[in-house]
């Protein structure tokens, strides 16, 4: 019954269930007394993180980031630079990235998100570099690239086509949010046009169920996705809070509130991947990376929601249940698996690095409790460091993944340095982890061997008999 | 603490869990763009049937049970076949089959079961000609060991014993309804001295609880057995199928209804394979075939029952929950776990092939949506590619296995390609999913590297933003 | 992404969920059927137990125990015997244990529960003799102890500082109420004064919430621990029971049923670790060792709570729904993981020796049934046997652990054959199981290659169809 092969597929089954770059087991250098018969070792660095170990990780993804976006135009097969720009050829486009990835793409929104939050909480703007060199390209090309369409027609082939005719949320809604978080935070130039045209996609033209949930016409007819909450609300908040018009904000609690009533399970306090209208009790799918965006939907919207709203406080209620069934299935190594509720399936780092941020972040914003959380964004930060090489790339991310229907194509989904989703999450969950550390409200006491966010406002704790 | 054969001992577990057959990873050959980073590979072979695939494999194990199953009386001891049959020897026996298995037993039913769909399906005969040889012997051969047990008494030691003289369920049912479905296919010769002996077990002479429901004496004095759905509600629907007499389905119901109120734990969607009246409140232990038997009853159950009867919409209730409930457990290799809830348990044949069937079965008759069920079916069916070997044996199915009460037990059950009871539910898997794939009603599509059943009077999926 | 030490780490990994000692895989031997394919083989001794193995094994242990537990008073550095008590010297401490356990700490309290139980079950006194020479010990040299604080104010650093200042729940509870047991069995010394004092604290001193329930000011300001219904509830049991003082039953059934409501998940039958005011609604970490000790709380209460108590059917139907949620997650070897709910974590012996000995106490006691439950308990007892060497010392028990807030920790406690924790309960899991194996009521069927724990007044198991 066995061959070689199959032996050498079991190691790799459970190697896969490693962190990439781990050479562990690893000894908690926070503890001195290395004799020490209660310490054991882990197969991650088990230890409470320095805001320069973190700052130096994000600089590390930062150059990564930047080397590997170039904003020129080519001609497509020669590569060879244009410069001149005053008459559009039929074969200009964006260089491409070595990593293959766009600069327009849902992805790179949550990069952008990333990044600003890092320049805010080091303080240091280089790390929004690439964000106004990105914006700047995109303002000063616009003109270039509509000629061209204009002209030649090229449709989804056009390097623009996503901001120039955007047609789905996954071309409009993240990287809306980011251009106007751009704008709050002054980086970059003013991309009201881009905003206009994005916006316009999300809150009018997406295709939505009769109640207005935002949906899609795949792979079923009459389709949710989870994914579609990030793809869809943090744009229709982020609107609210550029224009300060309370429809936006409807919308946008609408949509959290009416996709968690299709999709979420409070008994696992899981959100499912998808669902068909046409089969509305199907078997569910709890996907890591669908439920990372479900949170940092209801995160980002409560950052900007006005806490009169009568949809604050249901916001916050479903964000809260959300974490605790998550924060229940964090793996022993401080990351997630690829489906939530498998420990046989991988550990994945999109969905880890979301869900780091969203927990540090919602003990920052006092939405959770800094006891419980605060060690849990610990221990997934601790994670996440296995995933970000020397190089400053972001491994075992699971690639684009569609809404399927079994768990071969779910399990068997590859990880890969090129899936973008896991950069912006992994700057995000890094930089939050800065705040966490810096939060002044917080003690945070490495005790018997493990470490406990203490709030300073909640009474003494005591050890004296120990 | 670790021993070299403690070593081999966590590989061979560890392998348990890996198809026996497989030789992955494999990559899926539906995807023709071979240097696409978005497919990764597969320890199953991921890819859409065809038709004389399946096809293909149904006639090597439909070889295998023809060349396994002799149907001819021989001496016990020498094996020297028997011809005259004008009186009776004590030493007569049905000649024993090179794999241990009668051809009386219950698993021989379920066998017969898929034969006749695999013939009524590919329309080729020849998927029943061995059910039409057992059946023939049995009629010639019955006055025959009739009088060898008024002569001698051998009781269970008949080889006739089953059929002259049941004593369980085990013994009547499954053959009993067996023999139903031939007679309406017109296969094989006139059963009815037979019928009336097993369907009057079931119906009349087993062993029940006060408010009727089919019931044992072992391992406890009043036991429920999840399997005893199917050893005994297909022989009353098909008793009703062949009577028109009401009182059979109404039996059949009521005792599909009762035994999911002992045995279906609801949070789950799952059964537990017995019930004790001694321990109503007994931890469960849900093994993988015994969810099986209660699928496979319903779904029997529901092919015959009249529309009309005010049981049908519970039954098809019941069946959907129960389905969902399964269809959450598939492995990420499509096959199920013995232990359904344990994924640390060995991938188990006969469970995952039932499972596989009727999820099949209720997406053809309407029962379940296509849509997520559809693919579910197809990657429970490539799970059970593997299980097929060239000779035509089903191999990796969970032995004999007792209503028992710990974890060692269930966990340790050995798999063998000689437990019968993997191949009739494999027969019938293959067979409804050749139904599936040239159902009229459904397009396959392959998207975006995976499966979507989308039903075609459900509105156009649209991927025109791509 | 592979490298050789992250082979060998999976390797390791799989490995410790993989009994310490076991050589497996191993056949049962209550199978006479050498040649019976329906019988595979088991990672553990899969078979029923005799009462001369067990009383062996609780031999071995018994003998290690007394070994490494010197009861003499030393010089601190040099170890130099003191035998002048008439004067006490600074530097004088209880030797130390090889094995580095106190003779104080509340582990030894639960060591001599199960010493006590063996010597009860076995009818053999040198059981208890380890009891009686700590027990004399500590009487005799209390006075010395007494004077040595007085003159030099050791505190905590006293070898006595536990029965003389008591001041958390650890230094008291678990001591009393096995001093207390003593008593009833007339094993030591009259130790009035050490109960006096040690239920004191427990009863009037210990830090507690508004409503009563015992408490805790780490890791947070207001915590509470599931281990802490052990080490206050049985000597407040005991003191009742002493005392005849209905006042102590009622505080002892008050934090049962208090504790359980706030740490008790009904959704799993399982108890989280611990609770912290400050974040009520906190992800939940499913500790075995601190289910061990609820469950064992409440045996232990109900072992002496008067039958009319009020509390009484309350505290049976908790524990009820509490042994049923653990049965239901015993592992494939009989033994329990670490983290109950996370089949990834390690095979952890403590919890799994406390589970064994309450699941066939209550089946001794009537108060589940031995169907299912007798069958568990044996599963148990056969994991633990892997876990007992031939030195008598108990292998695979989790180090002392705090109430931690993530699961890199809880995954990745070291175990220890020093970690005392698994003494005691093994102890005592062995002791009922000779209980079990004795009872009268109990007709212990060996049937189709497993076991059945048949109450002899519930009516005929019938087998004659096979």
């Amino acid at each position: 019954m066995t061959t070689p092969r199959a032996l050498i597929a079991a190691l790799v089954a459970a190697l896969l269930t490693l962190p990439a770059h781990a050479d562990g087991p690893y000894r908690n250098p926070d503890n001195k007394s290395v004799y020490d018969a209660g310490e054991g070792t882990y197969p991650v660095l088990y230890k409470k993180p320095t805001v320069a170990e973190i700052t130096a990780a994000l600089d590390r993804i930062r150059g990564y980031m930047e080397a590997t976006t170039p904003t020129r135009v080519v001609h497509k097969d020669s590569g060879v630079q244009i410069t001149d720009f005053s008459k559009p050829v039929a074969d200009a486009v964006v260089e491409p990235s070595s990593a293959e990835w766009g600069i327009q793409v849902y992805e790179m929104g949550v990069v952008h998100a990333g990044l600003l939050k890092a320049a805010a909480v080091t303080g240091d703007k280089k790390f929004t570099a690439m964000t106004a060199r990105h914006f700047q390209f995109m303002a000063d090309r616009l003109p270039y690239f509509k000629a061209q369409e204009q002209q030649f027609h090229l449709q989804r082939a056009n390097s623009f086509a996503r901001v120039l005719d955007p047609r789905s949320l996954d071309d409009a809604g993240s990287m809306c949010a980011a251009m106007i978080r751009a704008k709050f935070a002054k980086v970059g130039p003013d991309m009201g046009q881009f905003i206009d045209v994005c916006s316009n996609w999300v809150y009018k033209k997406q295709f939505r169920l009769p109640d207005g949930t935002l949906a899609r016409q795949r792979p079923q007819a009459v389709s949710l996705w989870a994914d579609d909450m990030y793809m869809g609300v943090p744009a229709l908040a982020e609107m609210g809070h550029l224009t300060g018009k309370r429809e936006y904000y409807d919308d946008a609690v609408k949509n959290v509130l009416q996709m968690s009533g299709y999709l979420f399970n409070p008994q696992l306090g899981l959100y499912t991947h998808g669902w068909n209208a046409n089969n509305p009790d199907a078997p569910r799918f709890y996907w890591g990376r669908a439920n990372g965006w479900a949170v940092l939907t209801m995160s980002d919207l409560l950052d900007v929601l006005p806490k009169d709203h009568p949809g604050y406080p249901k916001v916050l209620a479903q964000l809260r249940v959300a974490l605790r069934g998550i924060a229940e299935l964090q793996s022993g190594t401080g990351l997630w698996h690829q489906m939530l509720d498998r420990n046989d399936s991988y550990l994945e780092t999109s969905a880890s690095a979301i869900f780091t941020y969203v927990i540090a972040h919602a003990v920052n914003e006092g939405w959770v409790s800094p006891a419980t959380y605060g060690s849990i964004a610990q221990a997934g930060w601790v994670g996440l460091t296995t995933r970000i090489n020397a190089k400053g790339q972001v491994d075992g991310t699971c690639v684009g993944t569609t809404f399927a229907s079994d768990q071969i194509y779910y399990y068997n989904r590859p990880t890969s340095v090129d899936a973008l989703h896991g950069y912006g999450p992994t700057l995000l969950a890094g930089a939050e982890m800065i705040r966490l550390l810096n939060n002044p409200k917080i003690d945070i006491q490495v005790r018997l061997r493990t470490y406990h966010y203490v709030p300073k406002d909640a009474g003494a704790t005591n050890y004296s008999h120990e």
